[in-house]
């Protein structure tokens, strides 16, 4: 008889899980809010019975956890996870094998996104894949020679630091990081600030605290220049450091998905012409630069697919 | 009977060329000047000559060759090697192999120099080690899961063109490069373009052709002001990167070799400092950034190695 392996996707909103069926495919998705904020517990807790919603009621044989903050797969512990709460070195793989009683596997939901774009997504087929995700925050996943690289403790893919130049500080006070300048944060923070200097946008009838990543891309599909012109050079900027990470890392695809992606060619339309303009001859040549094929189960496919890479 | 493996290593000025003993071990070098700017076929012939030298005048039984350029491992071709003259997409590992009448590999000079530096210099022991040298360029290595990382074409390494911001702009016209800001050569000219300012130096006394990176670092040791915020400026915007790098590929640890180490603590502790303004403090706790151990024996080390790696 196969194994029941799970895939969860822990979120600081949902927690996702199903139940894998081959290396590449998974079963409908059971889905309960998080109780991010409570205790690491009570939301192993909460992953639990999302798992078991998915087994059916029945034990799991393995489970994948996608978790958001950097984390060691291999001691099992979190460094941090933010979103969740206090996640501060907690030994979260021995939290869940107690409370589900079957090994375990952590690993961060950026790094298991990029895996299943790699594994059945828009990379499918490469060996040498950039994985990047343009939200609240960037993330990386970074296949090499094709493995799910780690690094040193796990924590490598934290693209969103990368000095770019400017003045904007981002969340962890680095001037002039990525994260800080072309972020869904920074795009609805660049808005507020053109809007507050006066400059004309249809966004100036919105209260500033309304003026969000979400609600510049509403107003740049309905045409206004502003918000255009901040979702352009977020593109353009996210698209230098790929054509840097292109010339560094020459892999054959960058698969870019995240939030901002909602903004189509008005975000993606710059990045390209950035990464032409950034890249050397022989790595540009030999690689795409594509949107994410899987949207928002990209998490979830990931953490299945992560299982059924360990436990099948 | 052991087989007769050598390495060269194909330099712009010399070549040398050694008897590989062990996997980290080679024998007294041979070397001759470099026919760069002659036709491909006659350095080949050069490196043939300097090989049976190598070897007493028995024919090698395996060749492993570092070239300065990019160029692919797999099929054999070389991308360029301005340094050497004309080898726009040459057939190296043919050219040489016929001349040689053996099995040949061929590597960027700069990943052989990388390579023996994780095999039996300062990274050894390591698993994941970023290996950076600064001199007239910049260059990088990259060690990835205990395996020398090509990426599709085995251009990777390349992060002189990376963005770090500021006006200055490299060989290719790439603006704010690092390579532009704070490889020698920049080191060399920033230097120039500030006597010619008027700013006070020892170095005002020299022909402004005669003020390059070599000058700039003997000014320095001597005490000069500006040559020291020169070299410690360069520290610091190589060391901005590497904090990046340490971000993205949690490396275990970062080795910085090249001419501009000469500079010693004048470069390293600026460089040290920005590492730690900019690594974030998982990966930093992860990875000790260190000085190169092998010198500018690492390239002809390195091709012993790979020729031992590949043919014993």
């Amino acid at each position: 008889m196969s194994k029941r392996l799970v895939g969860i996707d822990l979120g600081g909103t949902n927690i996702r899980a199903a139940l894998a069926e081959s290396a590449t495919s998974h079963g409908p998705r059971s889905e309960r809010r998080s109780p991010a904020g409570e205790s690491p517990e009570s939301v192993v807790a909460a992953c639990v019975a999302t798992a078991l919603d998915a087994c059916g009621g029945e034990k799991p044989d393995g489970v994948a956890v996608g978790i958001p903050g950097p984390l060691n797969p291999r001691t099992g512990v979190v460094f941090a996870a933010p979103n969740l709460g206090e996640w501060d070195h907690v030994d979260a793989r021995r939290l869940f094998a107690d409370a589900l009683g079957c090994p375990v596997a952590i690993q961060n939901d950026a790094k298991l996104a990029g895996y299943a774009e790699w594994v059945s997504g828009a990379g499918a087929g490469t060996e040498n894949m950039i994985f990047i995700t343009v939200s609240t925050g960037i993330g990386a996943a970074l296949i090499f020679d094709g493995r799910l690289y780690g690094g040193a403790v796990g924590a490598s893919g934290e693209i969103g630091h990368l000095k770019v130049g400017g003045d904007a500080v981002c969340a962890l006070g680095h001037r002039g990081c990525l994260e800080a300048v072309a972020s869904g944060t920074a795009i609805g923070k660049n808005a507020r600030d053109a809007v507050a200097r006066g400059e004309k946008s249809s966004m100036s009838s919105l209260d500033a605290e309304l003026i969000d990543g979400q609600a510049v891309n509403d107003a740049a599909q309905a045409g206004d220049s502003l918000a255009r012109r901040i979702i352009g050079d977020a593109g353009g900027v996210v698209g230098t450091a790929i054509g840097s990470l292109i010339n560094l890392l020459n892999p054959e695809v960058v698969v870019v998905g995240g939030g901002v992606m909602d903004a189509g060619e008005l975000f993606f339309d710059p990045l390209r012409q950035a990464v032409a303009a950034t890249a050397v001859e022989v790595s540009a040549r030999a690689c795409r630069v594509v949107a994410a094929g899987l949207g928002t189960d990209a998490g979830l496919a990931g953490a299945c697919a992560w299982a059924w890479k360990n436990f099948s």
